[in-house]
């Protein structure tokens, strides 16, 4: 018995082989279909176009020739239950990854992106379950906010105005709004995150998260999720362990979990994947080079950099790959970044030049992982956020955390779709994600 | 050892009782504190207010009396990591939970919503594991999107714009915002979670919903958390028994992994509240009536009811109360509703009046899971489309899923926030959500 999406057929002038899926097993099943008092080849034929849903019974029959196939079914009986039509868009042929990208709706029912959405359930339930057993508690953070959590614009702003109208008016009052004030959609939830830390310690979230950046790159989306870890009593240096014990459970739970998958992405996307997955899990630790080293580093080399690697600014992707796929071949933590790049909430360092600060980043992907350990003395966090600009406000909730009880803390953030890519070997993150959103984006 | 916050201090001249709590559980810890050699009492005095984060060092004392404490600690060494001041505003005493609401960052670490957070966190992994252990994946469907999913109204709006300077402009042209087009935070995932299940076959969301309603009741909020379930090949009757399957599942987890936590429920917010979930956990089958069917109870009922019962409309909170509390004294699904007040991809019954939908009703909560056989039809979706005038040109990609190899299928969705006040007795939406966005009510 099999409820399933046909894939394939191919008809012969008695026998029909028809492939079909249901989704949860990256091979199809071949079925074989015959004349006989329940099965009508002339009558159902045009009926079997790609993509039609069937109800089949039959006889499961082992194959002899094993090679990722085990069975064949002969049916001896079959029903159409949602006839297709010959102009189902996706035919058993190759299509691009950008024709498909048209298709978010369809493309879900190839054998890519079922490989690829199963592996993001995995990954899924990894994340879960390396924090559950390290005893984290999970934690909603608020979507909608008033805080621009990074002091990084680029926010989307959420409102109950009816646009139209507000093009006619000729004054703008807030206190109309649903809110009351203006509010945005969170491009984190780690200062709320916080809050948590200090009243139950250890704590994580799994969230959608948003920019409004006008980038189209093949990393950027406007929309994707991210793990975000908080943890009471911890310094950055217990942060990065941490960091690589998550990335090489996780890694090794989809190693285990979704053989099958992998072993296609293996095949059809990038060949050595999985040897490449397996050397990570079992690195005994990721080196830890400073933010000055990575300079001197770079600006040793003899690599003709499109843009010059200057001390002060951020690396950008060429740099990133330079360190991680030419010199250290593997994932590494740059840490103690000049404190004007990074944002407000980060620990100085006692040379007031940098702050606790660390980046994983990984060859292909570049910038995994970001973390920090958190500024917990009050009067230093205040003169920074004056510094900085922060609208000591709105945030003044937020120094409450170190007006009473503050203590040394530290967390990090994942991007999800990231380390998809990472694991899969894709190269592009609307392929990672279902329905991807970007600057002029949204179908 | 010890890394936690005080909770408490009792100060005699030789002796200090301080109580401590590091989030992890519901009973605090006493310490016993006397001057030695690394403890100086008259010093640390003042630094030890309500709120402070400490240091101990000493040894674990079994108790005679074993109420549900176990053990005291016997100091030998403290260290204030972090003074806290006088003016900590949650002091041991009793607080309203209005007054604790306007300090959502550090209500979190009172006893009640500790024991809130620590339980919401279980219902998150027990939801996980239910639907895992079922065969299900988990789908991440988009927030910010085109679609007015339910047709109910209500959107937040989502834009790069300006607001101040459009207030300025004469036309708004939406083509110079960021998607170019107006979008909206998604009410639910579910037309996308239908693309997911024909095909992956089984399939649910954990996601935030976002409602710009204006009514401030304790059982409404903006942004809240939802679990949306979709099965292909599934009818309305399996997704009855699988919502009391999850429903019964979820409950007993809890009750098993945070019994201390219940417990405390049970004595401070609902006397008999964990005998109520046991009964619930227990009981084989739960009632199924037809919306028919509840009319008439309510009709033929002599209570005296705010709102008449009228055939067709929809029912109000006292009449599930009534049905729940007064009737049947346990959870009931109401099946069969009138086509008119429920959303257009309901099947329709061949009745031609109703559709295949079923909300399922609890005592003290009212509607906590809602759901229905979505129509597979393509003709009938696309009249009730016209009718219910749903713009047919967004929904074209929706049309696909019934173009190309239609089939059953059925969904359901669970308010979590909802779950939640079903599990603890509390009876305020605003309690089981750390930070609460309601109208004009944002902190």
């Amino acid at each position: 018995m099999n409820l399933s999406v046909l894939k394939n057929c191919r008809f012969q002038k008695k026998i029909f082989f028809i492939d079909i899926n249901d989704g949860t097993f990256i091979e199809d099943l071949q079925i074989i279909c015959k004349d006989n008092d329940f099965i009508c080849l002339k009558k159902i034929k045009h009926e079997l176009n790609i993509g039609a849903s069937v109800y089949v019974e039959g006889f499961l029959m082992p194959l002899e020739d094993v090679s990722s196939k085990y069975f064949e079914l002969v049916a001896s009986c079959i029903v159409v239950l949602g006839s297709s039509s010959i102009k189902y868009p996706i035919q058993p042929k190759p299509h691009s990854k950008a024709f498909l990208r048209q298709l978010p709706h369809l493309r879900l029912r190839t054998k890519l992106f079922g490989a690829v959405f199963r592996l993001r359930n995995t990954l899924t339930c990894a994340i879960h379950n390396f924090f559950q057993h390290k005893g984290f508690i999970n934690i909603h953070t608020p979507i909608i906010t008033t805080n621009d959590g990074e002091g990084a614009g680029s926010l989307f702003q959420v409102t109950s105005f009816n646009l139209q109208d507000l093009s006619n008016q000729k004054n703008l009052d807030f206190k109309k709004d649903f809110f009351g004030k203006p509010v945005f959609l969170a491009v984190t939830g780690q200062l709320e995150a916080e809050a948590f830390a200090t009243a139950l310690n250890k704590v994580y979230t799994f969230s959608p998260t948003f920019r409004a950046e006008k980038s189209n790159t093949s990393r950027h989306i406007s929309e994707f999720w991210m793990i975000e870890a908080e943890m009471a009593f911890c310094d950055l240096s217990y942060n990065i362990v941490l960091v690589q014990q998550m990335l090489q459970y996780v890694i090794k739970f989809c190693l285990q979990k979704n053989k099958f998958d992998l072993d296609f992405f293996e095949k059809n996307i990038e060949p050595g994947l999985i040897s490449r997955l397996n050397y990570v899990v079992n690195l005994k630790e990721f080196p830890q080079i400073t933010y000055k080293e990575a300079m001197n580093i770079l600006n040793k080399s003899s690599y003709d950099f499109e843009q010059k690697p200057i001390y002060g600014e951020d690396l950008s992707t060429e740099h990133e790959k330079y360190l991680t796929e030419v010199i250290f071949k593997k994932p590494i933590f740059v840490t103690n970044w000049p404190k004007n790049i990074k944002a407000f909430y980060m620990r100085n360092n006692s040379d007031n030049e940098t702050v606790a600060a660390m980046d994983l980043l990984v060859p292909k992907v570049g910038e995994l992982v970001g973390g920090s350990q958190r500024e917990e003395r009050f009067e230093v966090l205040q003169d920074k956020m004056k510094e900085m600009q922060i609208n000591k406000i709105d945030l003044d909730w937020y120094l409450d955390l170190r007006r009473f009880g503050s203590c040394i803390h530290s967390g990090f953030g994942l991007g999800f779709e990231r380390m998809l890519l990472y694991l899969t070997g894709l190269d592009n993150i609307r392929d990672v994600i279902a329905f991807p959103r970007s600057y002029y984006n949204i179908s």
